[in-house]
C-alpha cells in the first residue's frame, strides 16, 4: 500500500465514524465514546514477539546486556542506551540523536519503549524493524562507528562474558556471534519493553480511568482528524505520511533543514518530506517532537499539527484537551528497563 | 599530613603488623588473619552521611534525579551518569573520561560506588569531596561544558519540575537552585552508595565467607605490602602516593603521556607523579586502571603496582591470589543506583 493510499483509507476511516456516529458524538455518554475508540485504538499487547521474532528468556536477557553496553562502539561511548535512556523515557532528550565522536545524527532518536509495535524502525523506512535498526547501528558512523561488522563482532567477542550467553541465546549455532544475532538478541528485549497506559485501561472497557478532560481530548483527538493517521495500537507508527499536507512544515516549526525525509531512501517524488507517522505512547514524556526535535513542548506539536497536516488554527481550550488525552497515554517503566543489568567486565579478572 | 608522612605512617603500621605476627601469620588459623585484617581495613558504615553533609530523603532523592540529567550539559549527553553508569558498576569502562563534545577528560572516571568514604573526589586532590566535584563538573569543559554556573542553573531552571524539588530539598532557602546546592544534592545521594561485599561480611566476624584462595590472596596483599597504602574503609582512597616509588610507571604500562598528577595542583616539585590511591572496592568491576587507564586487566594491574611500587616481581600463584582476594571486595549494586528514576519532562506539557 502506497502512502497515499495509506492517506485515503485513513480518511475514509474517519469520515466513516463521523457518518454513524455524526453529532450524537457530541452528547453520547462516556461509553459510546469508548466504543468508538475501540474501532479506532488497539491496546496493547502482552509483549510485541512475532514468530519470525520470538522471545526465549536467554535470548532477552542477552539483548538486555547488549542494549546497555557501550563498549562495542568505536569510542566506548555509544550503545543503544545512548539514545534511549531509561530515565528519559527511553529517549535521549535531544532534538537530533549524538551519536560517536561528538556526530550529531540525522533525526530525532524516537523512544524504544512500545516501539516494535511500529511498522518499521526510523523515521524514513530504512529500517526494517528493532532487529535492523539495532544492527545497522553497529556499523552507522552517527552510531556505533565501526568500520565493518567485523570490527563489531570483534569488540564483543573481547569482552569474555559474552560468547557463552550467545551460545545459549542461540542454541544449535555453531558461531552465535554474529550481527544479526546481536539484532535479534536486542530486538527481543525491546519486544518485551511494554509501557502500558491509562488509555490502554480504558480500552480494555474501564471508561471511568480517563478524566473528563482527557475524554473531551480524545473526543476532539478524533473530530479533528489526527486519527486519520494517528491510530491503531501505536495511535501511530503504521503508515508514512507527508509532513506538511497543507503548507510546508518548516513554516511552522523550528527547523533549520528541509529534511527530504523518505525521498531520500526511495528517490520516488511522490515520498518527497514523507516520514513514518509517529507513535503518540508516551508522547508528553518525550520531547522535543518531530523529525528533527525542533519543536520543545507538547502544546505546541499538537498545534503544528493541526495548522500543516489538516489546515485548523486549533483554539486554546481544544489543544488543552488534547494534551490532556495524550497525558493519558504516558505508560509505566517497564522494571527490566528502569532496573540495568550488570555487565561482564572488558577482561578476564 | 604531607604526602611523604602518609608514606612513612603506612609502613609503620605495615612494619608493625608484621613485628607482631611474624611467621605465626603463615600459620595461623583463619581467625588470626581476620583479626589481622581487622586492625588494616573496615567495614563500610551503612551510609557515608556526614554531619556538614547529611541525607535528608528530601535531598537524596533529588540529587538522585540530577545524578542520572543529561538536559544541564551543553550538548544535552552528559550527566554524572555518562561517566558512572549503573551497569558498569559505577563506571564509563573508558581509559579517560569523555565529556561534552567529545572531549577526552585528564583521567580515567572511577567508581562512584563507595566514592565518598575516600579523603577527595578525582585523582589529584583538586576536587574536596564528591559534593565539590558534582559542582564543578557543572563548568568544567571536559564534563558539562557550561560557560558559567548562571548558564547552569538556567538550564536547570528550563525543566519545570526541579524547583518545586529544590525547595523541598533545602527548605527556609529563599533561592535554592544554586549550583553549592546542585552539589549538595548530588553528593547526598553518593552518600547512600554503599556497596557492601563478601569482604564486608568477613570484617564483620563471618571467617569463612571467603575462600581459602581468597583469604590466601589476602594474606599475601598483607605481606607483600599492599597494604601500606591500600587500607583503611576503602582499601585504598586515604592518602596520596607517587606512582611509580621504585620504577617510572610508564615504563610498566601502556602510559602514552608522563602525567604530573598532584603536581599540576600543589606545584610542589615532591608531588610529582602523585596521586591518589585508589580505592580498591570494586576494582574487578571496573577496569581499566590507573588514572589513565593504561591498564586492562587486573592481574596485570597487580602485577604492575607490585613492579613500580614495591620492586617485587610478583609470581603467578601470588597473583592469582591476590586477585581472588581482590574479587571478594566486589560489592553489590545498590538499589538506588541500579534502578533509574523517571526525570521531569523538559517544557510543560
Amino acid at each position: 500500500m502506497k502512502t497515499r493510499d495509506f492517506l485515503a483509507a485513513g480518511f475514509v476511516v474517519v469520515m466513516g465514524l463521523f457518518a454513524s456516529s455524526g453529532l450524537q458524538a457530541a452528547e453520547s455518554a462516556g461509553t459510546d465514546l469508548l466504543q468508538q475508540a475501540r474501532q479506532i485504538f488497539k491496546a496493547l499487547p502482552q509483549d510485541m514477539g512475532t514468530p519470525e521474532n520470538p522471545l526465549p528468556p536467554a535470548r532477552v536477557e542477552l539483548g538486555r546486556m547488549l542494549f546497555f553496553e557501550t563498549r562495542v562502539s568505536i569510542d566506548g561511548t555509544v550503545g543503544c542506551v545512548k539514545c534511549h535512556q531509561p530515565f528519559l523515557y527511553g529517549t535521549d532528550g535531544l532534538p537530533k540523536a549524538i551519536g560517536v565522536k561528538d556526530r550529531v545524527g540525522a533525526h530525532n532518536a524516537p523512544t524504544i519503549l512500545n516501539a516494535a509495535v511500529q511498522m518499521a524502525a526510523h523515521w524514513t523506512g530504512n529500517r526494517k524493524d528493532v532487529e535492523d535498526q539495532a544492527m545497522q547501528a553497529l556499523i552507522g558512523p552517527g552510531a556505533y562507528g565501526n568500520p565493518s561488522y567485523d570490527a563489531a563482532m570483534a569488540r564483543i567477542n573481547a569482552i569474555p562474558g559474552y560468547r557463552a550467553m550467545f551460545e545459549k541465546a542461540f542454541p544449535n549455532e555453531k558461531d552465535p556471534v554474529t550481527p544479526a544475532n546481536w539484532g535479534k538478541a536486542i530486538g527481543a528485549y525491546e519486544r518485551t519493553l511494554v509501557s502500558r497506559s491509562r488509555f490502554d485501561a480504558y480500552l480494555a472497557g474501564d471508561a471511568k480511568v480517563l478524566t473528563t478532560n482527557e475524554q473531551s481530548g480524545l473526543r476532539k483527538f478524533i473530530g479533528t482528524g489526527c486519527i486519520a493517521c494517528h491510530n491503531g495500537v501505536g495511535i501511530g507508527g503504521g503508515m508514512y505520511q507527508k509532513f506538511g499536507v497543507v503548507e510546508e512544515y518548516w513554516n511552522a516549526t523550528a527547523s533549520k533543514t528541509h529534511d527530504e525525509g523518505r525521498f531520500g531512501v526511495t528517490k520516488q517524488p511522490s515520498d518527497m518530506y514523507v516520514f513514518k507517522v509517529s507513535s503518540l505512547r508516551n508522547v508528553a514524556r518525550t520531547p522535543p517532537y518531530f523529525h528533527d526535535g525542533s519543536v520543545a513542548s507538547l502544546p505546541e506539536a499538537v498545534k503544528v499539527m493541526a495548522r500543516v497536516q489538516l489546515g485548523k488554527t486549533l483554539p486554546d481550550a481544544d489543544t488543552d484537551d488534547i494534551v490532556a488525552f495524550l497525558n493519558s497515554l504516558t505508560g509505566t517503566l517497564p522494571k527490566e528497563f528502569a532496573t540495568v543489568p550488570e555487565l561482564p567486565p572488558a577482561a578476564f579478572q
